[in-house]
């Protein structure tokens, strides 16, 4: 199955040398399989002896030695120590470009020039990519494809330099995407920590809710609080790390909070109407400004089909729109609490829809909806 | 495929007599089409000619007719002409039992009793369903199957009429709950309510996005935000008409809201990097309340497994994976952006995984990785 990938085959990576990978969690070793599966020499160093050896022992590396010396090191330790570990890293090999890949740029760069630390080598970046689960031991090699890697590059930087960290994301399969660090925070503080934020505090309200009242819970808070499962460790390290941008976030959501609140208390007042319809049509606007899947699936016809709960039965329907030479775009399949069956949501080319639903109605398989928008 | 299915088969519905409909739309329709599969007589109304011929040219029912005798009339219109409909409905049919779909549950009722409306035959309810496209175009007969169906009764209500009720819900594959009035609505203005507003509040945002920041988005954001495409229209109407319990729950938000931010505005005050991880901590507790597919899936293991994007291969891995005796519980399917493959993400009992891995790899699949916590 590894034959059509835009995963580089073995030999053919723009990384060379040693790299050095400090941090032997989701992040570190999870660049550690991609890189050794490209033939790349991997040295991991991790504070915690179990960490590593489990890391080697899933194939991400090997155990740093003295003696090693990297052209490119891997900072991807949590966000409090980030700044302790590029400086140790930069002193210690002073002929490799430095990275890390923490989450928060801007705060470990202010303390890395508070303390004076020539910061000619280092070049943040930071890979929009992670799992619900950490440690080495939910490590991918395949976590970084297609993802976007921000490289934060200054006017220091070397063009060899950058190359060395934006090969490293290319190599991965990721998408290298220049910006400057107070720009990549406000970005995330956006995009990702208010977010998470707003889940939590939504989900943490369910504790006070009314006895029985959670079983009317449908898809759509359960979408809208999924990321509320997160650990509250690295996140207390990441909040605190974007304190400023997060909390400029923060201020203007209380504010359209109050006001759609206001306008919910007092119907009669001129305007009350109107503002609840436009925080739902601004809503609207928002996340058709995201980029992505929610876009790319508009452009798909969706064809729902009921399956039995039993082996193979997917099996036959993927089998199926192979032979009809339908090609599955995405895929949700659903099941109903305590019943036999699933349905499955397939997207697929709009030109194909009519080809797939009567070639599978015909195959005596039971169609729910066919949807071509 | 439907030999094996939790919906009745035509002629054992526990429905019976004509069935009034009155408004055509999703929820009018879908109940329209799942009673007329069992063989019910489905008599259809709608203010709108054209949305009521859409409705019976797809199946959902014949249109209404003088003479009918429902035994049974569903009003399924938008709320603010609910509490009117099934007035003139009590009046017009005085034998029937009156019951609406409206997802609030108490200011109809308030204002049928301010009008001294006998409501000896009328029974609210409430399935808890729906799809972000509406019309009788996007009705579908499995929309209630394995769903929450809540029964409004009274101290009025006889055996007999909440029998007709249940007995509807239960034809349509939904499971009825019984709830009060206020109750219910308390319920989902924590659990639809508000958590609709919520992803608006945070999808609004983007529109005041730096350029170019909206491409870091991730799963998480785009998660959290997916309700907000819905539609203003409905949305205001169901806020205006459940204010009081959704201004409660905002409230409560905003104060959550202003203590975290003020946490992390000051960072050395005494308690605030706890009060940022119990934001954090309370958000995990809450998602762990949910029922239903969280929970499920975490019985699972899950095989992340690499298909190429090409007509058939699912259909192999799911023939395989029959042929292995492996039963698929649920399955994501994830795409990379312009990747020549997905990730198919397959939960399955744990007892099956190591199975599942070593067959597929055994056949020259790639496994991305296993999980089995």
């Amino acid at each position: 199955m590894s034959q059509n990938t835009t995963v580089p085959a073995r030999g053919a990576a723009r990384t060379s040398g040693t790299v050095r990978i400090v941090g032997a969690g989701l992040l570190g070793a999870s660049i550690g399989h991609a890189l050794s599966a490209l033939g790349v020499d991997v040295a991991l160093a991790d504070t915690s002896p179990a960490q590593l050896r489990l890391a080697v022992d899933y194939g991400a590396g090997r155990a740093a030695r003295d003696g090693d010396r990297p052209r490119l090191v891997v900072v991807a330790v949590p966000p409090d120590v980030t700044a302790d570990v590029i400086a140790r890293e930069l002193a210690d090999f002073p002929d490799a470009v430095v990275t890390d890949v923490a989450s928060v740029k801007f705060e470990p760069l202010r303390v890395l020039r508070e303390r004076g630390v020539d910061l000619a080598h280092y070049i943040g970046s930071h890979p929009l990519a992670g799992r619900e689960r950490g440690g080495a031991i939910s490590a991918r090699a395949d976590l970084f494809i297609g993802r976007p890697w921000v490289v934060c590059r200054d006017g220091e930087t070397s063009p060899a330099d950058l190359a060395v960290v934006e090969g490293l994301a290319l190599d991965l399969g990721a998408m290298p995407l220049e910006m400057d660090p107070a720009e990549h925070d406000r970005s995330v503080a956006l995009v990702s920590h208010v977010p998470q934020l707003v889940a939590s505090l939504l989900a943490g309200r369910f504790a006070a809710a009314p006895d029985g009242s959670l079983r009317l819970a449908g898809q759509g808070v359960r979408d809208t609080t999924r990321i509320a499962a997160s650990a509250p460790e690295l996140w207390v390290q990441i909040l605190g790390a974007n304190a400023e941008p997060v909390v400029d976030v923060l201020d203007a959501l209380a504010d359209d909070l109050r006001d759609v609140a206001d306008a919910l208390r007092h119907p009669d007042a001129p305007g009350s109407r109107r503002a609840v319809a436009d925080t739902i049509r601004r809503g609207n606007e928002g996340v058709d400004l995201l980029p992505g899947k929610h876009g790319q699936n508009r452009r798909f016809a969706q064809v729902v089909v009921m399956v039995d709960d039993t082996p193979g039965q997917l099996g036959r329907l993927f089998g199926e729109l192979g032979e009809l030479d339908v090609n599955v775009e995405d895929l949700r399949l659903e099941h109903s609490p305590g019943a036999q069956f699933g349905l499955a949501e397939i997207s697929v080319d709009p030109g194909a829809a009519r080809r797939a639903e009567e070639g599978l109605a015909a195959r005596g398989w039971r169609i729910a909806s066919t949807t071509n928008d």
